[in-house]
């Protein structure tokens, strides 16, 4: 079962099979109310005109403020579900890694909101993004 | 160069070594302020929980309003530049595709703004997306 | 209480002693699923520019939005509260009135989505809007 | 004409005959890329269910997004235009004043992002918004 006692080794090999093992992300610190996540730039995360695609920055937010919410909660009770996201893309990436740090902005019994930050090698500031999850008794 | 006289053959094919070629994503129509497109559910786009992960519906949704405007606009003297993005997701997939269109709302000088709803196998709305593009002089 | 079969006559006097009034948002329509409004152009929801303050669209919107939850669940058991909100200003208004009208999206048990599309004496759109309420048991 | 220079009394005279006076709402701070404002809790801002309308959050949000950007372009060339927004409410304010503070995320040169919390007496985040503003060339 994932919890915060898990290692990251044990909760990057539940992306096995999923998007994420598909765009390459990988956690890089976990805690009770933050995430951290770096993905790579390449092939799989470009658009045509070879900067990163803003969808891949989104995926890789819902993806780290998801985890962030299952760590938070009793995953045997409760399930998680994404509702609702809204993102502002302010800059871009063209090679190397993108970073993102999830940070729980508000943590009620039936939601949790949640900001992420996404930037470049450059540590710039590529898209910011605004999560809210559902937390639904099982 | 990419037009509305393209074939749809041909548009496919820009998403070589793109996240659209990793995501699985293939353009199933194509005009002047619409695009569909359909992206499978299988291991490229689930979450763990072995649904279809939210952020690959907006990568998706982001891919084909993206397109839409590179349509609209002379691309020889224009880019186009996802801004900002806000979506609800209000069901899911299992199984099967998923299937998006991205059908115009505002088409002005600097900025077009896009609705992207995407539907599962079962014809349900799963994901309901806006997305505001820039368009800039390059 | 209010309901669908109250009148129209008695679901505006709801608003008095509230930012409804203030702004002068009257309802014109109401069903299941479905609630339209109007707003005046004036002193009340002007900008100093003397165009229609975005602000106050949204408030028309999250307004109607409301309204239409509270008309679809039994209000003795469940309260509605705004949860979410995006919306895309698309164009303006200078005076007479602005038009509003709510459709649901998606009515789920603890979830509303609902889309609102506001419209200047021209029948323009000027701003279009995704609201997502709460149902929460009392 | 309104500049940094202004005095905060001379800014809130702008208000005069507007949307912002009719809630009520008071600048108590401007800068180069933040602005914060205070806005009563009262008839004038209040739903029928005696809590704060999320609506006039989001009004006071965009009208000091909107203010912060106006001080920070030439307003002679140039103007500022309210383009996409989205918000989180997270809590609400029953009485008193709600206190809003606008910090600059992103200031490009044809595009402002903005993100304003807002507060209630208590000091609690009741609402927090993304505001991206366009400017435009006179």
């Amino acid at each position: 079962m994932i919890s915060l006692k898990s290692s990251l080794e044990e909760i990057n090999q539940m992306n096995r099979g999923t998007l994420m093992e598909t765009l390459g992300i990988e956690y890089t610190e976990v805690g009770a109310g933050f995430v951290s996540a770096k993905m790579p730039v390449d092939h799989r995360t470009l658009q045509p005109s070879k900067i990163i695609h803003g969808g891949a920055n989104i995926a890789l937010a819902e993806t780290i403020g998801g985890l962030g919410s299952v760590l938070l909660v009793d995953y045997t009770s409760f399930d998680v579900r994404g509702s609702s996201i809204s993102a502002n893309h302010v800059g871009t990436a063209k090679s190397g890694w993108v970073r993102a740090r999830a940070e729980i902005i508000h943590r009620g019994e039936r939601t949790h909101v949640w900001n992420i930050d996404i930037k470049n090698e450059e540590g710039k500031l590529i898209s910011t993004i605004r999560l809210t999850n559902f937390i639904i008794p099982k």
